[in-house]
């Protein structure tokens, strides 16, 4: 068997479902996981424990895979230059990733390119977010750590300059960006191989609650063609442009004079995809890891005319089990993903994901079954 | 997390696929396989390696799980019996599987229950054969070995009461069938649970090459929907009245007088279900879990008008994955399903499915790829 192995640096979700998507193709996958009791360490037999800010345990790691890719995007980038410098395949390399991980440099490169964005500007002190304020309309603004910010952490929105002091008690460089009138968020996810082949998914709705992803709808209701075409060409040009290798997600913004503009980018299967598990041809695991091994890409087409993924975030009750019993004799249609983890108040631990025609209908079912599970419905 | 432990009694392909529709729902799993290098032991994590044959190491394995299942039919069912009085749960239990074990037994407990099956008669030398060959109008007679046969092991057809002599040699019990007149083999899969609960899946079509499964078709093309509901209702009346737990193929014959007529049982997920993966709503091996350990089943509708699986034979190159190149450049919607085994010639290694409107067109995209795979279609 000449069968490759992928390394995958993380063992959260992500690497669970990722394995999932792996185990058919006879890929043979690895992880490196922060301990032994992470999401994809309770599935994957091949599991390395360690510290992924090391770069000694990082270049053990790699030297039994062929491909080193990554579930999250917290990988230090002169780390990711060392292992290429070694000769390791590093998909996204880290010319690619750092516009993933540093938000000032993701910001200068889309601006260079021409690709839409909210006004923004590195910040250093309360009073540089006054000025900034006052040349984009005035306060609210929006302050973000360049660094390590994810589910909102890391932002704050400061309605007057005492109210932007926060950000830089860390004394950690702050974005600041104008706070954007919109009507909703979109996910414009593609994937792109080293040789250039790029497939992108129907662009989709993302519905946000307490800065955290609780719903997606795929594709985006009443979303015009020029929209979703201008929001597809988007995100291929940037996975182009940036060099991207595997799933990239570019999270927008459609504002109220309808424009689109980027929010951040993934460089990775990300939350807004979990939806092509069940609703796509190929899902965005199965073209990641097709991306990083410069397989052909496979189809992203839709399956269903809607499918709606909700997250299971964790609630009081320490054990959703017992709650399959109810949602899956409601639903039979009801596809759960669970990701072993232990249920803690507010952290993701499954989403579940529901098709058909009607969107009213799928919608519905996907909310009873992440409300039921979470156990904020109780009929 | 008191998710349950389900542990699977076999480290073959069909434990793999069981383990990948396992991680969504959280299940922990757990196999007992023959040896590290088995197709499901290189992606579960928590492998027993040890002799299915021996009760002590069933009953030490037994003891970290909720409920054990099989990806086989080879446990000796006076150990299942020894397992279930040490309060073990066994699905399914002894008393359903002895009939997929023994076909004797199968024969005399379908002909009490009503269901139709070829004429057969457990025989002792070639005299009986030739006697039994007077009765159904002649030879050739089907003679099968009561235990343990499988993809034409174990099978002879007799021309002659001398060409009836090799099966006695091994000194097994020999089960004579009639040699029944069939337009094409069939298969009806349903899935029970313990409470009683049950769905059928559409009934396929199944093409044998050298008695060995090439083709399976979803839905059966031209079945009478009389005929279709007669397969379906056999195999929940089967399942019912041998109290079957988990997945039941009831492979049929479609005669040349339009019957149907019982071939074979396998209670395990089973060659004839794979297209489900990829052509249903929920997976056999997803229900087969749900149904092991009594949770509502999902939903067994097709997702496609017409899905076809072929299966992957070993060919001359001990290496497939090449062929990937070609074969997903070829057809971005096909899905491919390797079993990480190594490569002998004839042996199944893997199988590919694909879905769509075009029945000819879904077939020979299947063929097409399963030829390439093993190397006998080179373009």
């Amino acid at each position: 068997m000449t069968f490759p192995v992928v390394g995958m640096v993380g063992g959260g979700q992500l690497a669970r479902m990722t394995h999932e998507a792996g185990i058919p193709l006879g890929i043979r996958f690895k992880i490196l996981s922060d301990t032994p009791q992470d999401s994809a360490a309770r599935v994957v037999p091949d599991v390395t424990v360690g510290d992924y800010r090391d770069l000694e345990t990082l270049r053990a790691f790699a030297a039994g895979c062929d491909v080193i890719t990554f579930d999250h995007e917290h990988v230090p980038t002169e780390h990711l230059r060392a292992l290429e410098a070694d000769g390791i395949v590093v998909r996204p390399g880290p010319d690619a990733l750092v516009h993933a991980q540093d938000k000032g440099v993701m910001r200068e490169r889309l601006a260079r390119i021409g690709a839409p964005c909210p006004r923004n500007r590195i910040v250093a002190s309360p009073a540089d977010v006054a000025a900034f304020a006052a040349e984009v309309g005035g306060f609210p603004v929006v302050l973000k750590t360049v660094r390590g910010g994810y589910d909102g952490k890391g932002v704050w929105i400061a309605r007057s300059a005492e109210d932007a002091e926060e950000p830089f008690r860390a004394g950690v460089p702050v974005l600041a960006e104008e706070k954007v009138a919109f009507v909703r968020e979109l996910a414009a996810n593609v994937v792109r191989s080293p040789h250039g082949q790029a497939v992108a998914y129907p662009v989709v709705e993302s519905v946000q609650v307490n800065g955290v992803c609780d719903t997606v709808i795929a594709p985006a209701p009443d979303l015009s063609d020029e929209l979703s075409g201008q929001a597809q060409a988007l995100a291929l040009t940037i996975a182009r442009e940036l060099g991207v290798v595997g799933h990239l997600a570019v999270e927008l913004f459609e504002t109220t004079d309808g424009r689109i503009l980027v929010n951040e980018l993934a460089m990775r299967p990300h939350n807004s995809g979990h939806w092509t598990m069940d609703g796509a041809v190929t899902s965005q695991f199965a073209n990641h890891l097709r991306a990083v091994l410069d397989l052909p890409l496979g189809d992203p087409r839709p399956r269903a005319r809607w499918t709606v993924m909700a997250n299971v975030l964790g609630g009081d009750y320490p054990d959703m089990y017992p709650a399959y019993l109810h949602c899956m004799a409601r639903d039979p249609g009801l596809k759960i993903h669970m990701y072993g983890k232990d249920v803690k108040p507010g952290r993701k631990v499954g989403h579940v994901n529901t098709f058909g025609d009607d969107l009213a209908d799928v919608r519905e079912r996907a909310h009873h079954a992440a409300g039921y599970l979470r156990g904020t419905i109780d009929e």
